[in-house]
């Protein structure tokens, strides 16, 4: 089917323009991989100002629905993508920093969330899953001291069992909700008084974690991760409650 | 603590805007409720056009973190908010409907979070919250064969026991995965064989989830509202499986 370009006229435009492209990426009309017209020419069949399609193209980058091209030629224009993961993470890193949610209604999330992931993991997960997920243990066990690594490579740990759990939405979400906290939790890694012993412990719950997923055992890795999320949580970050940063 | 409007000079300006106004909100320096300079000034203090000023702040009204204020004097400029529902529910219904998701990831997502909302609501949920909940009980059942009203009244019904449940990043997510599949929802009913019938097995599971909820039972709310999402995609949705609309 092909996209059908009605034109815009009022004001608050680039929310118009919008709600057009929206419009028909709900009804099929647009898909993944499309790409759209040049800007000057969609502008134009839209009947709308080249800032105003510009801003609503910005808000479909940023909300993971569009890349924008740069290069000329049959590559110029933006494509439909559908990257989600990056944009809702987003969006909750700012709502958190905002004070929509503390720390402690995010610890529930991810309780909910990654036990869930995890019980699905042990009956989805692929053998090259759980093998990446082993390297990223070794990578974490050679981190040692140095804590931006450990993070990233725990972030990566908890992402992939959430991926590997067979369902995007939910691993999105799991995603997002642990991006989130990112800084977060770096900050209270950089913190803890024996990072190396905390490091060790969580260390020993990954290992395991990974042990029972292998077992098929999903249960017990759903209980496990939610003791490990909220150990963590109470033994490090409880103890600062950095809701408002900067306060 | 004053917020710090640092020159930024590169390509892709508005991406470098948003990261400029998101740091300012993670160091605190920036808070909910607080105004943003007129676009004029602030472009002059970042040195950086207005119309690329403009992209970044479009990119957050549409993130549910700042509203424009087309008014001037005291009221004039944008202001930081947190309203990140409408937000969230947008970018996940776009996403689905791009196909980052099929309608089945959308029902597990929906059990998991749904489950945990009940569970918590059935020990936070206040009076008011119950009598409202309540009120949309009646109002469903006055609905009869206007499938549209009926639907809007569940969603609100759904939404209102995910606020309840006192955390509201579950919340947001619920309701915004809610909210994602309301047209397909819509849909869904207005094509079922026996419309009347099933209002009526979806009244009566709504009346008992809401008296588990009053008698504090929630083990038995999470398991019925887990059968009440499932019976309803599997028996409606589920036939369908819309996941590409206008394919």
């Amino acid at each position: 089917m092909t996209a059908q370009w009605r034109p815009v006229r009022q004001s608050r435009t680039h929310e118009l323009v919008l709600e057009s492209i929206e419009r028909q990426v709900l009804a099929g009309e647009l898909k993944a991989g499309d790409r759209l017209p040049p800007e000057r020419e969609l502008a134009l069949e839209l009947g709308v100002s080249r800032s105003a399609l510009r801003e609503a193209l910005r808000v479909l980058e940023t909300i993971g629905a569009l890349v924008a091209n740069v290069g000329r030629g049959p590559d110029a224009g933006a494509r439909i993508v559908r990257n989600p993961d990056d944009a809702l993470g987003r969006v909750l890193r700012l709502h958190l920093a905002l004070g929509s949610y503390g720390v402690d209604d995010v610890l529930e999330a991810r309780v909910v969330l990654e036990r869930s992931s995890f019980e699905a993991a042990s009956r989805s997960a692929s053998e090259e899953d759980l093998a990446e997920a082993e390297a990223l243990l070794a990578q974490m066990r050679d981190a040692g001291a140095d804590v931006v690594t450990y993070n990233d490579l725990d972030t990566a740990f908890h992402v992939l069992i959430a991926r590997s759990s067979g369902n995007p939405l939910v691993s999105t979400l799991t995603s997002a909700v642990r991006e989130s906290v990112r800084a977060l939790i770096l900050e209270a890694e950089e913190a803890a008084e024996d990072w190396p012993a905390t490091a060790d412990r969580l260390h020993d719950e990954h290992v395991e974690l990974l042990r029972l997923l292998r077992a098929g055992e999903g249960a017990a890795a759903a209980d496990l991760v939610e003791r490990h999320i909220r150990g963590f949580h109470g033994a490090v970050v409880g103890r600062r409650q950095p809701v408002t940063p900067g306060e």
